[in-house]
């Protein structure tokens, strides 16, 4: 892979990399679509790290649609696709860490405690792979691409971030590979997640300041039309560190995790003060 | 920096890399031309990294000769010596860090807690901005050499890691910044750390394999010779885990520290069962 990336660098063609975890779907492909018009190299990976899941989690029934994931990438203009194995990236002894600073310890990371180490353990550790020019990151997972930024910026990694928007179906819901595991009736109720999240957006607009009033807004509407088994958390917050925020002045995140039955899933609108 | 480095490497230079915190000495030179004598461009840096350092140690009165820096690395064929201040490598917000798996906790760091959570941030850092083909570091810091080649490896640095012999002094004592705090007395003391690791290394020659009996010969030859005011470990090591060495079967690294005043002194040798 890094041959690959440093033949093409050393003739002056610019690598755009996009990280997955396979499961590929049209947000992926949007992310593909992207670099490809934007970078002469397109570089993807479909790794499932063990490392960001804890033990009662998903990883072994994550889903994992090869011969699909590899024709989808390639039809999306992908030059490279790197797969490796889990003993590649984690050979026995392999106990270097990076970890995040505190903000990682908030929402996805209060649930899921762990699971950034991993995340940027595995994303560091495919951009030293891979070199990239670029890397292509989707705005779902908003605290993922914070902390990744972060870390870049931090660690002076040699590489520039690009955060693209969301892409969603047509009732509101996020495209996630996870949404496969809902049923019918959980899907319906799923898409309540996105409507809520606007619901909060359109009282800021209402002239709604106050965190916890917007954040009530989401929550009200979430359990009247998602009935979630679960609010993990809905929060106003900074969309570069993560900081809660208690009074909206600036442009600011709005970012909620539910679960239904078994499934966790999660969505962020962008929210202003205008 | 990293302009620098790309540029030659760009015209298929080399580039060798040998960070230090300054307080140049033989050792360091030694380094210096090493790198210059099997690349093209030799990079070095000087930098006091406050994040490795503990609240009690001695960050703050760690000698800082920078004219005689500049002088002796320019001497030694150094071609760009990179000296970022704090403020650079560690602005406000910084906090990602990358942390070692266990081995980390023996030895130097049961005594210098979080001392290589601080070393490999700064040194994966270095790497990032001067992306060289080659690292250089000295054996007398070898948990440290361990420990960074380890990070290396799990984290996939495009970089060779080459660790280089240890300097001494007539009388033994490994040269170190930090040899600049002993008195004329503790000065005297402190060669008898070279030569209790040879007490140890002539146990084993002599046929001991049991670690006890080779590290009691190193604490026996201390205390007569050296007469520390404490001994932080005498240890029969694994050279690149760290782990240690029960009976002596292969080669093997034994290691020590000890404390002469406020000042604290390490060292070691290879030892060979044969």
């Amino acid at each position: 892979m890094r041959a690959l990336s440093r033949s093409a660098r050393s003739k002056g063609e610019s690598v755009a990399f996009v990280p997955t975890m396979g499961a590929l779907h049209a947000g992926h492909v949007s992310l593909f679509e992207r670099a490809r018009a934007t970078h002469d190299r397109v570089a993807a990976s479909v790794f499932v790290n063990p490392l960001q899941f804890g033990p009662r989690e998903d990883f072994t029934r994550y889903p994992r649609p090869v011969a699909r994931d590899n024709r989808l990438s390639r039809a999306a203009g992908v030059d490279w696709l790197f797969r490796p194995s889990a003993r590649t990236l984690y050979p026995p002894g392999s106990t270097t860490r990076v970890v995040p600073g505190p903000l990682a310890s908030r929402y996805e990371g209060a649930v899921r405690p762990g699971h950034f180490t991993g995340v940027l353990t595995v994303v560091l550790k495919l951009l030293q792979i891979v070199e990239p020019d670029t890397l292509i990151l989707g705005r779902k997972d908003a605290q993922q691409a914070a902390l990744v930024g972060s870390m870049m910026r931090d660690l002076d990694v040699p590489a520039r971030l690009v955060v693209a928007p969301t892409v969603r179906e047509r009732d509101g819901l996020a495209l996630s590979s996870r949404n496969a595991y809902l049923s019918a009736q959980e899907r319906v109720r799923a898409a309540g997640l996105h409507r809520a999240l606007a619901a909060g957006r359109a009282a800021a607009r209402a002239g709604a300041r106050d965190a916890r009033r917007i954040e009530s807004a989401v929550r009200v509407t979430l359990k009247l039309i998602s009935r979630p088994d679960a609010i993990d958390y809905v929060a106003l917050v900074d969309p570069s560190t993560f900081e809660p925020v208690r009074r909206l002045r600036s442009r600011a995140l709005l970012a909620a995790a539910i679960r239904l039955g078994r499934t966790r899933i999660i969505d962020n609108v962008t929210v202003s003060p205008r």
